[in-house]
């Protein structure tokens, strides 16, 4: 019995990221490791705070960060010729299959964010969420 | 014996973050990730490099980034209100809790930074340090 | 047997990097965390994306980010002074030295990016490669 029990691992096929920016980088980012880690059948849970909150505000679109800002729309179609979605289908799409997508409690707080606000499909919570995602998780990411 | 020793998994409950900048975001979120880890009794350990080194000086306060900087003390105010200490008492606080704070040797002589630089309680380290608090930390991050 | 096969642990001494930005700092931090990793006797992987394909390309000399870009030739002289080579020196040795380095397939195609743009010895793949890696090791960052 004991040595049946020994033979349980960590779980090491999930991945918790916590996004703390919104720049069209460091939103699409986390994006489009999830497709991956998704279609690996690997469980996804991606935690927003910070400057990251803003990326799930419903009708978001993030744009190129800094002097870059005016080449959103060009990256945009290059993608797009890729066949990668825009920001927002990514965001609807992940949650759809299955990402587990956070607000952070604090950051809404302090930005005046309401979870009307939000996205349809994303749970608020506290960093301790993001800690509990992350201990289970073979992969743990800060991404801003 | 055997199956006794191999109920040992490797510790899952660390977490060893890596901070290479020190704008107010930047400098905020270690901090506060520290909080909910050390409340959940996990083992906190934060390595100090490049920029971020300027967030472990004696006296310092960190600025909200680009043409943010002068929302500053309103997001200091706000942050306030929800009951979040200041910088400097967070670094204080989470350091007598028990995290493990360390300041890059490299960046220290690179920089011309001193011990008596930097605030009490911060031990001075080389990269080999965070890798080996890594290695045995469930999660891992880098924030910069 | 199977407590034989319960002393089996997941492999904890792997490093698994994404790379996101290549402003100097950014640039510099996984190739100083290699060295580390490599003569530690680690497995090291790092993957690029988005603006760290820059860091790939042949001739790439990192700069100093925003108004600190002007200081970049100082910080390189205090850095040559610590023993710390150039960082076309450091990609170039770390590879050497068994650092696997991967530039995103994606990134390459939506940049026009051409496998003859990049320094020798760079492998071409997609982010499963990345997160095949991070799933074995036992730290995983992402930096930018």
């Amino acid at each position: 019995m004991t040595a049946e029990r020994a033979t349980i691992v960590p779980k090491k096929d999930g991945i918790a990221i916590i996004v703390y920016n919104s720049t069209f980088d460091i939103a699409m980012m986390p994006m489009m490791i999830a497709q991956g880690a998704l279609s690996m059948g690997m469980e996804v849970g991606i935690f927003y705070t910070f400057f990251g909150m803003n990326a799930l505000k419903k009708g978001f679109r993030p744009k190129m960060p800094g002097m870059w800002r005016m080449f959103t729309g060009m990256m945009e179609k290059k993608m797009g010729r890729q066949g990668i979605p825009s920001y927002a289908q990514l965001l609807k799409d992940n949650i759809e299959m299955g990402a587990k997508v956070y607000a952070c409690t604090t950051t809404m707080t302090v930005m005046g964010v309401r979870k009307e606000d939000l996205v349809d499909g994303i749970e608020i919570a506290g960093v301790a969420k993001f800690l509990d995602m992350a201990a289970s998780a073979g992969t743990t990411l800060a991404i801003g």
